[in-house]
Protein backbone atom coordinates (compact mmCIF):
# COMPACT_ATOMS: atom_id res chain seq x y z
CA UNK A 1 0.00 0.00 0.00
CA UNK A 2 3.02 1.91 0.24
CA UNK A 3 6.57 2.41 -0.36
CA UNK A 4 7.37 0.74 2.99
CA UNK A 5 11.30 0.53 1.48
CA UNK A 6 11.88 4.20 1.93
CA UNK A 7 11.19 4.06 5.25
CA UNK A 8 13.97 2.49 6.50
CA UNK A 9 17.57 2.63 5.59
CA UNK A 10 20.55 -0.29 5.93
CA UNK A 11 23.64 0.67 8.08
CA UNK A 12 26.82 -0.18 9.56
CA UNK A 13 26.51 -1.58 13.01
CA UNK A 14 28.70 -3.21 15.41
CA UNK A 15 27.30 -5.97 17.28
CA UNK A 16 28.62 -6.52 20.75
CA UNK A 17 28.60 -9.29 23.48
CA UNK A 18 30.64 -10.27 26.69
CA UNK A 19 32.84 -12.42 24.13
CA UNK A 20 33.28 -9.54 21.58
CA UNK A 21 32.56 -7.18 18.36
CA UNK A 22 31.51 -8.40 14.86
CA UNK A 23 30.56 -6.05 11.81
CA UNK A 24 27.34 -6.36 10.13
CA UNK A 25 24.37 -4.08 8.92
CA UNK A 26 20.85 -3.42 10.37
CA UNK A 27 18.25 -1.86 9.38
CA UNK A 28 16.65 1.34 11.13
CA UNK A 29 14.20 3.17 10.96
CA UNK A 30 14.46 6.61 8.28
CA UNK A 31 14.04 10.11 9.90
CA UNK A 32 12.75 12.72 7.76
CA UNK A 33 12.16 16.49 7.95
CA UNK A 34 9.52 17.66 5.63
CA UNK A 35 8.33 20.57 5.82
CA UNK A 36 4.87 22.16 4.91
CA UNK A 37 3.95 25.08 2.46
CA UNK A 38 0.62 26.55 2.42
CA UNK A 39 0.11 29.06 0.16
CA UNK A 40 3.55 29.78 -0.19
CA UNK A 41 4.30 30.32 3.22
CA UNK A 42 6.36 28.08 5.47
CA UNK A 43 3.80 26.27 8.40
CA UNK A 44 5.98 23.95 9.77
CA UNK A 45 8.69 20.98 9.95
CA UNK A 46 7.81 17.58 10.63
CA UNK A 47 9.53 14.92 11.41
CA UNK A 48 8.28 11.86 9.75
CA UNK A 49 9.20 8.44 8.04
CA UNK A 50 9.56 9.47 4.18
CA UNK A 51 6.49 7.54 2.60
CA UNK A 52 3.11 9.09 1.86
CA UNK A 53 4.25 12.66 1.65
CA UNK A 54 1.29 13.53 0.14
CA UNK A 55 -1.42 11.92 2.61
CA UNK A 56 0.59 13.72 5.56
CA UNK A 57 0.59 17.24 4.60
CA UNK A 58 -3.09 16.82 3.53
CA UNK A 59 -3.79 14.98 6.87
CA UNK A 60 -1.76 17.87 8.95
CA UNK A 61 -3.86 20.62 7.29
CA UNK A 62 -7.09 18.47 7.64
CA UNK A 63 -6.34 17.44 11.57
CA UNK A 64 -5.12 21.16 12.31
CA UNK A 65 -8.85 22.57 10.79
CA UNK A 66 -6.89 24.39 7.96
CA UNK A 67 -8.77 22.04 4.99
CA UNK A 68 -11.88 20.25 5.43
CA UNK A 69 -12.70 19.15 1.45
CA UNK A 70 -11.10 17.97 -1.04
CA UNK A 71 -12.82 20.77 -3.39
CA UNK A 72 -10.60 23.24 -1.46
CA UNK A 73 -7.34 22.04 -2.55
CA UNK A 74 -6.45 23.29 -5.87
CA UNK A 75 -2.83 22.02 -5.86
CA UNK A 76 -0.18 19.67 -3.94
CA UNK A 77 3.06 19.10 -5.10
CA UNK A 78 5.99 16.61 -3.62
CA UNK A 79 9.47 17.81 -3.81
CA UNK A 80 10.72 14.74 -2.27
CA UNK A 81 14.62 15.57 -2.65
CA UNK A 82 13.82 19.03 -0.93
CA UNK A 83 11.52 17.60 1.97
CA UNK A 84 8.63 19.84 1.17
CA UNK A 85 5.17 19.79 0.15
CA UNK A 86 3.51 23.01 -1.54
CA UNK A 87 -0.34 23.16 -1.06
CA UNK A 88 -2.54 25.34 -2.45
CA UNK A 89 -5.90 26.04 -1.43
CA UNK A 90 -8.72 27.62 -3.08
CA UNK A 91 -9.67 29.72 -0.06
CA UNK A 92 -6.84 31.30 2.30
CA UNK A 93 -7.76 30.87 6.05
CA UNK A 94 -5.94 33.68 8.16
CA UNK A 95 -3.98 32.53 10.72
CA UNK A 96 -3.06 33.22 14.36
CA UNK A 97 0.72 32.53 13.85
CA UNK A 98 0.91 31.61 17.63
CA UNK A 99 -2.15 30.17 18.14
CA UNK A 100 -1.04 27.89 15.37
CA UNK A 101 2.01 26.55 17.23
CA UNK A 102 0.63 26.79 20.73
CA UNK A 103 -1.70 24.23 19.07
CA UNK A 104 0.91 22.19 17.06
CA UNK A 105 2.03 22.00 20.07
CA UNK A 106 -0.67 18.97 20.75
CA UNK A 107 0.57 16.49 17.70
CA UNK A 108 3.24 15.30 20.51
CA UNK A 109 5.47 12.41 19.26
CA UNK A 110 8.40 13.24 16.62
CA UNK A 111 5.39 15.75 15.18
CA UNK A 112 7.84 18.84 14.72
CA UNK A 113 10.84 20.24 14.58
CA UNK A 114 12.44 23.55 14.32
CA UNK A 115 15.06 25.28 12.47
CA UNK A 116 16.65 26.37 15.64
CA UNK A 117 17.93 22.96 16.61
CA UNK A 118 19.33 22.07 12.79
CA UNK A 119 21.04 25.53 12.48
CA UNK A 120 23.37 24.31 15.43
CA UNK A 121 24.80 21.90 13.02
CA UNK A 122 26.39 24.81 11.22
CA UNK A 123 28.75 24.46 13.63
CA UNK A 124 28.42 21.14 15.78
CA UNK A 125 30.08 21.42 19.28
CA UNK A 126 31.63 17.84 19.53
CA UNK A 127 30.60 16.24 22.83
CA UNK A 128 34.67 15.65 24.89
CA UNK A 129 35.04 12.73 27.30
CA UNK A 130 37.48 10.00 28.11
CA UNK A 131 34.79 7.54 29.24
CA UNK A 132 35.23 3.79 27.84
CA UNK A 133 33.25 1.28 28.84
CA UNK A 134 33.55 -2.43 28.28
CA UNK A 135 29.96 -4.39 26.89
CA UNK A 136 29.88 -6.35 30.24
CA UNK A 137 29.76 -3.06 31.86
CA UNK A 138 26.72 -1.84 29.17
CA UNK A 139 24.70 -5.06 29.88
CA UNK A 140 24.98 -4.61 33.52
CA UNK A 141 23.65 -1.26 34.01
CA UNK A 142 21.06 -1.59 31.27
CA UNK A 143 19.96 -5.03 33.46
CA UNK A 144 19.78 -2.60 36.85
CA UNK A 145 17.67 0.12 34.51
CA UNK A 146 15.31 -2.48 33.76
CA UNK A 147 15.06 -3.71 37.43
CA UNK A 148 13.92 -0.08 38.53
CA UNK A 149 11.63 0.44 35.26
CA UNK A 150 8.68 -1.24 37.51
CA UNK A 151 5.81 1.16 36.63
CA UNK A 152 6.59 0.55 32.49
CA UNK A 153 5.88 -3.09 33.07
CA UNK A 154 2.60 -2.85 34.74
CA UNK A 155 0.87 -0.03 32.79
CA UNK A 156 3.30 -0.44 29.11
CA UNK A 157 3.07 3.58 29.08
CA UNK A 158 5.40 4.74 30.90
CA UNK A 159 9.49 5.04 29.73
CA UNK A 160 12.28 5.72 32.35
CA UNK A 161 15.42 7.24 31.79
CA UNK A 162 19.02 7.54 33.92
CA UNK A 163 21.78 9.18 34.38
CA UNK A 164 24.36 6.20 35.01
CA UNK A 165 28.28 6.04 36.12
CA UNK A 166 30.08 3.05 34.72
CA UNK A 167 29.02 1.15 37.58
CA UNK A 168 26.08 2.28 38.73
CA UNK A 169 22.54 4.44 38.22
CA UNK A 170 22.61 7.87 39.89
CA UNK A 171 19.36 9.46 38.71
CA UNK A 172 16.42 7.26 37.70
CA UNK A 173 13.17 9.43 36.48
CA UNK A 174 9.66 7.73 34.64
CA UNK A 175 7.38 9.28 32.67
CA UNK A 176 4.57 8.76 29.97
CA UNK A 177 6.83 11.06 27.62
CA UNK A 178 10.24 9.51 26.58
CA UNK A 179 11.60 13.14 26.53
CA UNK A 180 9.93 14.48 29.80
CA UNK A 181 12.02 11.62 31.86
CA UNK A 182 15.80 12.53 30.26
CA UNK A 183 13.98 16.13 31.52
CA UNK A 184 13.48 15.38 34.81
CA UNK A 185 17.34 13.80 34.48
CA UNK A 186 18.34 17.25 33.85
CA UNK A 187 16.22 18.67 36.21
CA UNK A 188 17.41 16.62 38.94
CA UNK A 189 21.04 16.59 38.33
CA UNK A 190 21.01 20.83 38.56
CA UNK A 191 18.91 20.77 41.49
CA UNK A 192 21.15 18.03 43.74
CA UNK A 193 24.51 19.50 42.19
CA UNK A 194 25.17 15.91 40.25
CA UNK A 195 27.18 16.25 37.32
CA UNK A 196 25.87 15.72 34.10
CA UNK A 197 28.68 15.87 31.32
CA UNK A 198 30.75 12.71 31.02
CA UNK A 199 27.88 10.36 32.40
CA UNK A 200 25.87 7.46 30.48
CA UNK A 201 22.29 7.90 29.54
CA UNK A 202 19.99 5.28 29.74
CA UNK A 203 16.52 5.51 28.00
CA UNK A 204 13.75 3.20 27.32
CA UNK A 205 12.75 4.98 24.07
CA UNK A 206 13.61 5.33 20.63
CA UNK A 207 16.79 7.34 20.02
CA UNK A 208 15.77 10.11 17.61
CA UNK A 209 16.92 13.31 16.64
CA UNK A 210 15.84 15.31 18.80
CA UNK A 211 16.87 13.06 21.65
CA UNK A 212 20.65 13.84 19.81
CA UNK A 213 20.44 17.27 20.08
CA UNK A 214 19.23 17.35 24.08
CA UNK A 215 22.12 14.86 24.81
CA UNK A 216 24.67 16.61 22.92
CA UNK A 217 24.28 20.31 24.97
CA UNK A 218 24.77 18.58 27.83
CA UNK A 219 27.56 16.96 27.04
CA UNK A 220 26.77 13.35 27.75
CA UNK A 221 28.91 11.14 25.74
CA UNK A 222 27.19 8.13 25.95
CA UNK A 223 23.50 6.78 25.01
CA UNK A 224 22.11 3.50 25.74
CA UNK A 225 18.71 2.12 24.60
CA UNK A 226 17.14 -1.00 24.45
CA UNK A 227 15.10 0.43 21.49
CA UNK A 228 16.07 1.13 18.02
CA UNK A 229 17.78 4.16 17.03
CA UNK A 230 16.68 6.44 13.81
CA UNK A 231 18.92 6.51 11.01
CA UNK A 232 18.95 10.47 11.71
CA UNK A 233 19.68 9.62 15.58
CA UNK A 234 22.60 7.68 14.31
CA UNK A 235 24.03 10.45 11.92
CA UNK A 236 23.03 13.25 14.47
CA UNK A 237 25.74 10.63 17.23
CA UNK A 238 28.34 10.90 14.45
CA UNK A 239 28.12 14.92 13.65
CA UNK A 240 28.44 14.96 17.93
CA UNK A 241 31.08 12.67 18.44
CA UNK A 242 28.63 10.46 20.82
CA UNK A 243 28.63 6.93 21.52
CA UNK A 244 25.14 5.64 20.68
CA UNK A 245 24.28 1.75 21.60
CA UNK A 246 20.70 0.31 20.72
CA UNK A 247 19.10 -2.82 21.10
CA UNK A 248 20.63 -3.81 24.29
CA UNK A 249 18.70 -6.91 24.90
CA UNK A 250 19.58 -10.64 25.16
CA UNK A 251 23.08 -10.43 26.05
CA UNK A 252 23.76 -8.28 22.75
CA UNK A 253 23.54 -4.61 21.83
CA UNK A 254 24.47 -2.76 18.35
CA UNK A 255 27.26 -0.02 18.42
CA UNK A 256 25.28 2.86 15.89
CA UNK A 257 28.13 5.50 16.49
CA UNK A 258 31.62 6.24 18.60
CA UNK A 259 32.67 2.58 18.66
CA UNK A 260 36.06 3.42 20.40
CA UNK A 261 34.27 4.40 23.56
CA UNK A 262 33.29 0.51 23.87
CA UNK A 263 36.41 -1.82 24.78
CA UNK B 1 12.98 6.93 44.34
CA UNK B 2 9.87 8.50 43.45
CA UNK B 3 6.30 8.20 44.58
CA UNK B 4 5.48 5.50 41.51
CA UNK B 5 2.02 5.40 43.18
CA UNK B 6 1.08 8.27 41.75
CA UNK B 7 2.05 7.70 38.07
CA UNK B 8 -1.28 5.41 37.62
CA UNK B 9 -4.81 5.27 37.65
CA UNK B 10 -7.23 2.24 38.88
CA UNK B 11 -9.88 2.95 36.61
CA UNK B 12 -12.98 -0.01 35.74
CA UNK B 13 -13.06 -1.80 32.55
CA UNK B 14 -14.45 -4.51 30.94
CA UNK B 15 -12.79 -7.50 30.15
CA UNK B 16 -13.88 -9.18 27.01
CA UNK B 17 -13.33 -12.29 24.34
CA UNK B 18 -14.78 -14.16 22.05
CA UNK B 19 -17.18 -16.02 24.76
CA UNK B 20 -17.95 -12.86 27.16
CA UNK B 21 -17.56 -9.75 29.05
CA UNK B 22 -16.56 -9.35 32.51
CA UNK B 23 -16.05 -6.55 35.17
CA UNK B 24 -12.69 -5.69 36.48
CA UNK B 25 -10.30 -3.14 37.59
CA UNK B 26 -6.66 -2.32 36.00
CA UNK B 27 -4.06 0.24 36.42
CA UNK B 28 -3.24 2.87 33.87
CA UNK B 29 -0.57 5.55 33.29
CA UNK B 30 -1.63 8.93 34.35
CA UNK B 31 -1.22 11.75 31.91
CA UNK B 32 -1.74 15.72 33.63
CA UNK B 33 -1.05 18.19 32.57
CA UNK B 34 1.64 21.09 34.00
CA UNK B 35 1.89 24.77 33.24
CA UNK B 36 5.12 26.38 34.10
CA UNK B 37 5.01 29.95 34.91
CA UNK B 38 8.18 31.50 34.83
CA UNK B 39 8.96 34.64 36.56
CA UNK B 40 5.20 35.33 36.53
CA UNK B 41 4.90 34.30 32.53
CA UNK B 42 3.07 31.25 31.65
CA UNK B 43 5.92 29.83 29.66
CA UNK B 44 3.98 26.35 28.41
CA UNK B 45 1.80 23.27 29.35
CA UNK B 46 3.46 19.59 29.39
CA UNK B 47 1.81 16.65 29.61
CA UNK B 48 3.33 14.90 32.03
CA UNK B 49 3.63 11.94 34.60
CA UNK B 50 2.27 13.73 38.06
CA UNK B 51 5.52 12.81 39.57
CA UNK B 52 9.21 15.02 40.01
CA UNK B 53 7.39 18.26 38.76
CA UNK B 54 9.85 19.84 39.92
CA UNK B 55 12.33 17.90 38.44
CA UNK B 56 10.42 17.90 34.97
CA UNK B 57 10.12 21.90 35.13
CA UNK B 58 13.81 22.92 36.24
CA UNK B 59 15.38 20.06 33.72
CA UNK B 60 12.53 21.93 30.68
CA UNK B 61 14.30 25.47 31.69
CA UNK B 62 17.71 23.96 31.85
CA UNK B 63 17.21 21.88 28.40
CA UNK B 64 15.41 24.89 26.44
CA UNK B 65 18.72 27.10 27.40
CA UNK B 66 16.92 28.96 30.18
CA UNK B 67 18.76 28.25 33.00
CA UNK B 68 22.32 27.04 33.29
CA UNK B 69 22.84 26.37 37.31
CA UNK B 70 21.61 26.10 40.75
CA UNK B 71 22.73 29.50 41.48
CA UNK B 72 20.54 31.47 39.14
CA UNK B 73 17.45 29.53 41.01
CA UNK B 74 15.21 31.77 43.15
CA UNK B 75 12.43 29.99 44.06
CA UNK B 76 10.54 26.64 42.97
CA UNK B 77 7.02 25.95 44.02
CA UNK B 78 4.65 23.69 43.18
CA UNK B 79 1.22 23.65 43.24
CA UNK B 80 0.13 20.08 42.37
CA UNK B 81 -3.69 20.51 42.96
CA UNK B 82 -3.47 23.42 40.50
CA UNK B 83 -1.21 21.41 37.87
CA UNK B 84 1.23 24.48 38.15
CA UNK B 85 5.31 25.11 38.83
CA UNK B 86 6.40 28.68 39.80
CA UNK B 87 10.17 29.79 38.96
CA UNK B 88 11.65 32.48 39.81
CA UNK B 89 15.10 32.97 38.46
CA UNK B 90 17.67 35.33 39.59
CA UNK B 91 18.47 36.82 35.96
CA UNK B 92 15.54 37.05 33.80
CA UNK B 93 16.34 35.92 30.31
CA UNK B 94 14.74 37.59 27.36
CA UNK B 95 12.37 35.19 25.68
CA UNK B 96 11.39 35.41 21.79
CA UNK B 97 7.70 33.70 21.93
CA UNK B 98 7.30 32.72 18.25
CA UNK B 99 11.15 30.78 18.43
CA UNK B 100 10.48 29.53 21.67
CA UNK B 101 7.29 27.60 20.42
CA UNK B 102 8.66 26.60 17.89
CA UNK B 103 11.54 25.27 19.68
CA UNK B 104 9.57 23.26 21.90
CA UNK B 105 7.98 21.90 18.83
CA UNK B 106 11.60 19.57 18.82
CA UNK B 107 10.38 18.46 22.03
CA UNK B 108 8.38 15.50 20.88
CA UNK B 109 6.30 13.09 22.83
CA UNK B 110 3.74 13.98 25.52
CA UNK B 111 5.31 16.83 25.54
CA UNK B 112 3.26 20.12 25.17
CA UNK B 113 -0.42 21.07 24.97
CA UNK B 114 -2.59 23.95 24.56
CA UNK B 115 -5.58 25.57 26.40
CA UNK B 116 -6.88 25.73 22.22
CA UNK B 117 -7.81 22.29 22.99
CA UNK B 118 -8.82 21.90 26.05
CA UNK B 119 -10.95 25.05 25.38
CA UNK B 120 -13.10 22.54 23.18
CA UNK B 121 -13.90 20.60 26.35
CA UNK B 122 -16.24 23.62 27.72
CA UNK B 123 -19.11 22.67 25.16
CA UNK B 124 -17.66 19.04 23.66
CA UNK B 125 -19.42 17.82 20.59
CA UNK B 126 -20.32 13.96 21.45
CA UNK B 127 -19.50 11.27 18.87
CA UNK B 128 -22.53 10.12 16.99
CA UNK B 129 -22.90 7.00 15.26
CA UNK B 130 -24.86 3.81 15.06
CA UNK B 131 -21.72 1.43 14.82
CA UNK B 132 -21.71 -1.83 17.16
CA UNK B 133 -19.28 -5.04 17.32
CA UNK B 134 -18.52 -8.30 18.26
CA UNK B 135 -15.34 -9.18 20.16
CA UNK B 136 -14.58 -11.39 17.74
CA UNK B 137 -14.62 -8.68 15.01
CA UNK B 138 -11.82 -6.54 16.96
CA UNK B 139 -9.78 -9.43 17.28
CA UNK B 140 -10.21 -10.16 13.83
CA UNK B 141 -9.65 -6.54 12.59
CA UNK B 142 -6.08 -6.35 15.11
CA UNK B 143 -4.88 -9.39 13.95
CA UNK B 144 -5.41 -7.77 10.26
CA UNK B 145 -3.61 -5.11 11.46
CA UNK B 146 -0.93 -6.83 12.75
CA UNK B 147 -0.34 -8.31 9.86
CA UNK B 148 0.62 -5.15 8.10
CA UNK B 149 2.49 -3.85 10.43
CA UNK B 150 5.93 -4.88 8.55
CA UNK B 151 8.00 -2.27 8.81
CA UNK B 152 7.10 -2.58 12.96
CA UNK B 153 8.47 -5.89 13.43
CA UNK B 154 11.76 -5.32 11.56
CA UNK B 155 12.99 -1.93 13.38
CA UNK B 156 10.74 -1.72 16.17
CA UNK B 157 10.76 1.70 15.50
CA UNK B 158 7.68 2.93 13.22
CA UNK B 159 3.77 3.17 14.53
CA UNK B 160 0.91 2.32 11.86
CA UNK B 161 -2.86 3.08 12.15
CA UNK B 162 -5.54 1.84 9.88
CA UNK B 163 -8.98 3.08 9.37
CA UNK B 164 -11.25 0.07 9.17
CA UNK B 165 -14.68 -1.23 8.79
CA UNK B 166 -16.28 -3.53 10.61
CA UNK B 167 -15.25 -6.51 8.43
CA UNK B 168 -11.68 -5.51 6.78
CA UNK B 169 -8.79 -2.22 6.42
CA UNK B 170 -9.67 0.35 4.42
CA UNK B 171 -6.59 2.70 4.65
CA UNK B 172 -3.37 1.67 6.03
CA UNK B 173 -0.70 4.24 7.03
CA UNK B 174 2.84 3.96 9.51
CA UNK B 175 5.50 6.53 10.50
CA UNK B 176 7.73 6.86 13.27
CA UNK B 177 5.56 9.49 14.69
CA UNK B 178 2.16 7.50 16.25
CA UNK B 179 0.12 11.07 15.27
CA UNK B 180 1.52 11.13 12.05
CA UNK B 181 0.63 7.70 10.60
CA UNK B 182 -3.16 8.88 12.26
CA UNK B 183 -2.83 12.08 10.07
CA UNK B 184 -1.75 10.00 7.29
CA UNK B 185 -4.83 8.18 7.57
CA UNK B 186 -7.17 11.43 7.64
CA UNK B 187 -5.34 12.62 4.27
CA UNK B 188 -6.10 9.46 2.12
CA UNK B 189 -9.38 9.91 2.95
CA UNK B 190 -9.88 13.18 2.21
CA UNK B 191 -8.06 12.84 -1.29
CA UNK B 192 -9.46 9.73 -2.23
CA UNK B 193 -13.26 10.67 -1.05
CA UNK B 194 -13.05 7.70 1.84
CA UNK B 195 -15.22 8.77 4.71
CA UNK B 196 -13.49 8.71 8.19
CA UNK B 197 -16.65 9.57 10.32
CA UNK B 198 -18.31 6.22 11.60
CA UNK B 199 -15.13 4.50 10.88
CA UNK B 200 -13.04 2.51 13.44
CA UNK B 201 -9.27 3.60 14.02
CA UNK B 202 -6.80 0.90 15.11
CA UNK B 203 -3.23 2.42 16.23
CA UNK B 204 -0.44 0.47 17.48
CA UNK B 205 0.91 3.56 20.00
CA UNK B 206 -0.60 4.83 23.37
CA UNK B 207 -4.03 6.13 23.33
CA UNK B 208 -3.43 9.08 24.88
CA UNK B 209 -5.48 12.56 25.18
CA UNK B 210 -4.20 14.26 21.97
CA UNK B 211 -4.85 11.40 19.95
CA UNK B 212 -8.58 11.76 21.61
CA UNK B 213 -9.09 14.98 20.40
CA UNK B 214 -7.84 14.12 16.81
CA UNK B 215 -9.99 11.18 16.66
CA UNK B 216 -13.18 13.26 18.42
CA UNK B 217 -13.37 16.09 15.32
CA UNK B 218 -13.24 13.12 12.47
CA UNK B 219 -16.48 11.65 14.32
CA UNK B 220 -14.71 8.40 14.76
CA UNK B 221 -16.67 6.51 16.95
CA UNK B 222 -14.61 3.32 17.77
CA UNK B 223 -10.73 3.58 18.33
CA UNK B 224 -8.34 -0.18 19.04
CA UNK B 225 -5.04 -0.31 20.29
CA UNK B 226 -2.88 -3.11 21.33
CA UNK B 227 -1.11 -0.59 23.66
CA UNK B 228 -2.64 1.01 26.82
CA UNK B 229 -4.67 4.24 26.90
CA UNK B 230 -3.85 6.84 29.53
CA UNK B 231 -6.33 7.90 32.16
CA UNK B 232 -6.89 11.20 30.82
CA UNK B 233 -7.36 9.56 27.29
CA UNK B 234 -10.00 7.21 29.02
CA UNK B 235 -11.77 10.39 30.70
CA UNK B 236 -12.11 12.12 27.15
CA UNK B 237 -13.51 8.84 25.24
CA UNK B 238 -16.28 9.51 28.07
CA UNK B 239 -16.66 13.08 27.30
CA UNK B 240 -16.75 12.28 23.36
CA UNK B 241 -18.90 9.72 23.58
CA UNK B 242 -16.17 7.58 21.91
CA UNK B 243 -15.86 3.71 22.48
CA UNK B 244 -11.74 3.02 23.60
CA UNK B 245 -10.58 -0.39 23.56
CA UNK B 246 -7.09 -1.14 24.61
CA UNK B 247 -4.54 -3.84 25.45
CA UNK B 248 -5.93 -5.96 22.43
CA UNK B 249 -3.62 -9.04 22.72
CA UNK B 250 -3.87 -12.77 23.08
CA UNK B 251 -7.85 -13.09 22.54
CA UNK B 252 -8.64 -10.52 25.02
CA UNK B 253 -9.63 -6.51 25.27
CA UNK B 254 -10.08 -4.00 28.07
CA UNK B 255 -13.46 -1.58 26.59
CA UNK B 256 -12.36 1.15 28.96
CA UNK B 257 -14.87 3.50 27.74
CA UNK B 258 -18.13 3.51 25.25
CA UNK B 259 -18.91 -0.62 26.14
CA UNK B 260 -22.53 -0.32 25.12
CA UNK B 261 -20.86 -0.59 20.79
CA UNK B 262 -19.71 -3.71 21.81
CA UNK B 263 -22.14 -6.64 21.67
Amino acid sequence: MQETSSMQSELPVVRADREGKERRTDWTAREYPLTIMLNNEQLVTLLCSPADLKALAVGFLVSEGLLSSREELSEVQVDDERGIVRITTKVRKELDRELFLKRVLTTGCGKGISFYSFADLESPVKVTSNISLAPGEILDLSRRFQGHSEIYRSTHGVHSAALCSREDILVFAEDIGRHNAIVKIFGRCLMEDIPVADGILITSGRISSEILFKVAKRNIPVIISKSAPTDMGVQLAGTFGITLIGFVRGGRMNIYAGEERVT
